[in-house]
């Protein structure tokens, strides 16, 4: 078994390589003068099970993936399993309007034409991997959360919006503490407004839990709001961090504490998900 | 017929409808918060035929092309024409080192897993057409750049390496002078030396003929070079021009007149080859 890391996953896939007692193979990667990526894999696949790592986050992660499956499969792998572990461009499941694409469609056809089969953490709408006859594996990983957000001792696990609440339950079941869902009234693409919860919550401790947090505008809005209510400590652990416009330091200067997994590697990226991929991709494999 | 054009190609996607005598749909764009690119298909196509005019010279030109084919799909079109004016990613035809990949064939894979034919012009190298099994046209255009430059009034076309002597060749056979190929010797990426042709050029007249100008330093020097040695008056006609650096000011500063295709859409692209396109579409659908 050979681990391949592309540029967005380059920690992440080490630690997957070591969980799977895997080789992990050099790639040589530059730009062309004309701005055109060039890779190239350094390590022989023939007839092993390559193990790609990569996000698809921006255009050119997606193209890095996908020149790196070409290249791939030009080495004669036994088989190609493809880690996404932030499968961006899955916002959307459906057409709400006519002559939109699903884009998470367009992008796990891509892949699906050179790999066998793909994993991702926590997409964040599955239905959009309807489509892919259960080629596309959903990891959860509710009890990796759980097990980092144990350490702070909180008294609540909320989530800022109906959408998450599963989530939060299931943190909390693990956890040992309450769990609930914040109503959340969302103005436009970058505004929300959060609804005081029925809850007590004075001198009490919480964790907001997301599963991504963009420009952070929901979780900064939750906190301050739970704080002016009498929370006296709350802190953020979301799956995937986009931390768009530098909201990072914005955000961990407003709450005690924030962790996002290393799905995406980021300075806040202390829940390592490692583990739960590798599970995951060991049942397949046995 | 509904023609579609992606962001790279406005104007050449105008010229192609009109041409084809086919309606323009409108296309709703944005980039979300977090850099993922929205597109909408705002017009049916169900039952037509649908031809997506866009290039692959970034990632975000091929993420956009492919999205746009999801949403042409998801109108349930006859049939799906692509034309790709500048294919980028073409520059490899094979695998010159083990574990590289051929990034044209990734690119045309995932295009024609949505798109029943691609038309490209002048491809840089057409011997990465060859896994396509004739889903992929080549449209040469050296009747098209033989008609502008033929108003030059030249006395030699000039192409500055040996790859383009065909073309050379071609563009001087139908303005009826003469032709020849620079001797270039590639250094590096971006540097080349160019060596002195045997031929008279005191007081003529020459255009040099390329297919790509990236950083314009090979046509620089060329044309440097053939000033230096009688040369009185030396264009610039050029099919695509990414004109890397800001390269365009620089290279039209030291020559008479640079001219390049809209198969990239420049200040320079002077040299239509909508018509090159159209007649080709024509034969297909007729």
């Amino acid at each position: 078994m050979i681990t391949i890391s592309s540029s967005s996953s380059l920690s992440l896939g080490k630690l997957i390589a070591e969980k799977l007692g895997s080789r992990s193979s050099e790639v040589a990667r530059k730009r062309f003068p004309d701005g055109e990526l060039y890779v190239r894999i350094d390590t022989d696949l023939a007839d092993e099970t390559a193990v790609l790592v990569g996000n698809t986050r921006t255009d050119q992660d997606f193209m890095e993936t996908l020149l790196l499956l070409e290249a791939a499969q030009g080495r004669h792998p036994d088989r190609i399993i493809v880690v996404i572990p932030y499968f961006g461009y899955a916002r959307q499941h459906m057409r709400y309007r006519a002559g939109e694409p699903i884009s998470s469609y367009a992008i796990g056809r891509a892949i699906l034409d050179y790999a066998d089969s793909i994993y991702c953490v926590e997409i964040h709408d599955e239905r959009a991997m309807a489509p892919f006859n259960g080629k596309i594996h959903n990891i959860k990983i509710s009890s990796t959360l759980a097990d980092f957000v144990a350490k702070w001792k909180v008294d609540y696990v909320i989530s800022p919006d109906d959408g998450g609440k599963d989530r939060a339950d299931s943190v909390a079941r693990i956890v040992g503490c309450e769990s609930m869902a914040l109503d959340k009234k969302r103005i436009d693409d970058t505004n929300v407004e959060i609804v005081n919860p029925d809850l007590e919550l004075k001198g009490k401790r919480a964790v907001l839990v997301d599963d991504i947090i963009s420009t952070g505008g929901t979780i900064m809005k939750a906190s301050q709001m739970l704080v002016k209510n009498g929370l006296s400590w709350v802190s953020v652990a979301a799956i995937h961090g986009l931390f768009i416009n530098q909201s990072a330091e914005k955000i961990s200067g407003s709450v005690s504490e924030v962790a996002v997994s290393n799905t995406i590697e980021t300075p806040y990226s202390k829940i390592d998900v490692s583990g739960a991929i590798t599970d995951r991709i060991q049942e397949e494999i046995k």
